[in-house]
């Protein structure tokens, strides 16, 4: 397919519900920044107050990681080139989603180390941990299966559908950690009224819509 | 279709996944019993104990409402019987998970009267209550829409899309209100190790991925 068919087809695409997505994202980062940087400590991975240390979690994790992946998974649609070149964005927007989500982790294993508290006892802690190994892994069937020049063609067609499938359940999967841990952390804080409550609970609404956003672009698109 | 041809459909169709996503469904259920029935004070609606009353909310979310409209959503696959019987299935099925929920839902009212706690303040309550109304218009749309005999063929075909990505984006949803209403409930209990914590996490961990089966189970039969 030469650029100007596949310029045609992206902007036939390029639907309403991308926009929602994109909207619902930033809208979470900007919320996500207001309760960090206004309402908690701030966000530093080098710092002496263990919890801008902390902080660095749930930002890498929302921005870095969902964020990321879901602006991935929608390469296909929104950006305005070749076959080859959008799935090379895809493939690498999901790798930097990958390294930040790996830096997101550091942070909140390096913040339990200092406060001496266990590791991975928490349901939100085993639901984002299966979330990110099962990631890994679909990147990495994904680059050997669909970027080496080698792979056969049947190959790929069989795995398609567990890729993308596959994929979507991800991104829900990465809601529900950023939710458990939203949630986990405002009950830490013992919060039940007030503005940092609500900004939190709208952050949390506000990545729901970003996945339902993403996912429905891609479902609606290639449903039979 | 006669009755010998949807069977021989029904038994091609009828994968793996639905039968891990039964098992998933009920290993769920089992686990939240033992959880509410042994570990905690048990169930009762009319109880002067009022965490008994709230036993009834978890319980009836979860395997009135989750599991249910899970099975529901799997009757087409499951159902050995005509097209227009699976439908029927489908929608009762889906009522039945609607009213349990209702009562579940007045359970955690109740529960809030008696010991004098605000309303609707939570993440999770937030996005339960948004879950929850989208499942009922859901429900009513479908209603109308595929069970009144004078429904037009063509509103139905371009109504498929949503009615169909719709209900599994909002399987999702409920498995995140299940799993932010678990991560709420350690916090509140303060568990932070222990066979009590492992338990629930084993239980978040089920329903996730019931939902996980359920949903793979329709998208990849829908693929293209
Ligand atoms: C997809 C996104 C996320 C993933 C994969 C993830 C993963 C994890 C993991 C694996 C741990 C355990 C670390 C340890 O045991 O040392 C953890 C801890 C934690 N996370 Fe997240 N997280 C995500 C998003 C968030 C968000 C958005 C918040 C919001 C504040 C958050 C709050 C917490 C808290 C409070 C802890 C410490 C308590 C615990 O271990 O459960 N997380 N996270
Ligand atoms: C799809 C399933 C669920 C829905 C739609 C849902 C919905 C709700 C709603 C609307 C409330 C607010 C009630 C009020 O403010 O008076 C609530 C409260 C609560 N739910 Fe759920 N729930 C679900 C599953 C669960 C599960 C599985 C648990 C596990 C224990 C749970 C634990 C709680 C707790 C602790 C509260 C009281 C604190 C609060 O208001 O957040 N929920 N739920």
């Amino acid at each position: 397919m030469d650029t100007t068919d596949s310029r045609v087809l992206f902007r036939r695409r390029a639907s309403r519900i991308t926009v929602a997505a994109h909207s619902f994202g930033i809208f979470a980062a900007i919320l996500l920044l207001v309760w960090l940087l206004h309402y908690r400590e701030g966000i530093d991975l080098d710092s002496k107050n263990a919890y801008r240390i902390f902080n660095v979690h749930p930002f890498l994790m929302l921005v870095g990681f969902i964020f990321l992946s879901g602006e991935g998974m929608m390469a296909f649609k929104t950006v305005p080139a070749d076959r080859v070149v959008r799935k090379f964005v895809h493939m690498f927007i999901n790798l930097i989603s990958l390294c930040l989500g790996i830096v997101g982790l550091h942070a909140v294993f390096k913040f339990h180390d200092k406060q001496n508290i266990a590791d991975m006892y928490s349901l939100h802690s085993w639901i984002g941990m299966g979330t990110f190994c099962l990631f890994i892994l679909q990147w990495l069937f994904g680059f050997v299966l669909f970027m080496f020049p080698k792979g056969s063609a049947s190959t790929r067609a069989s795995a398609l559908p567990w890729h993308v499938c596959g994929g979507r359940a991800l991104l829900y999967m990465a809601i529900c950690a950023a939710e458990t841990g939203l949630m986990e952390k405002v009950t830490f804080l013992g919060l039940n009224h007030g503005r940092e409550l609500l900004l939190i609970n709208f952050t949390g609404l506000a990545v729901l819509l970003f996945g339902l956003s993403v996912d429905l672009s891609i479902a609606l698109a290639r449903f039979t």
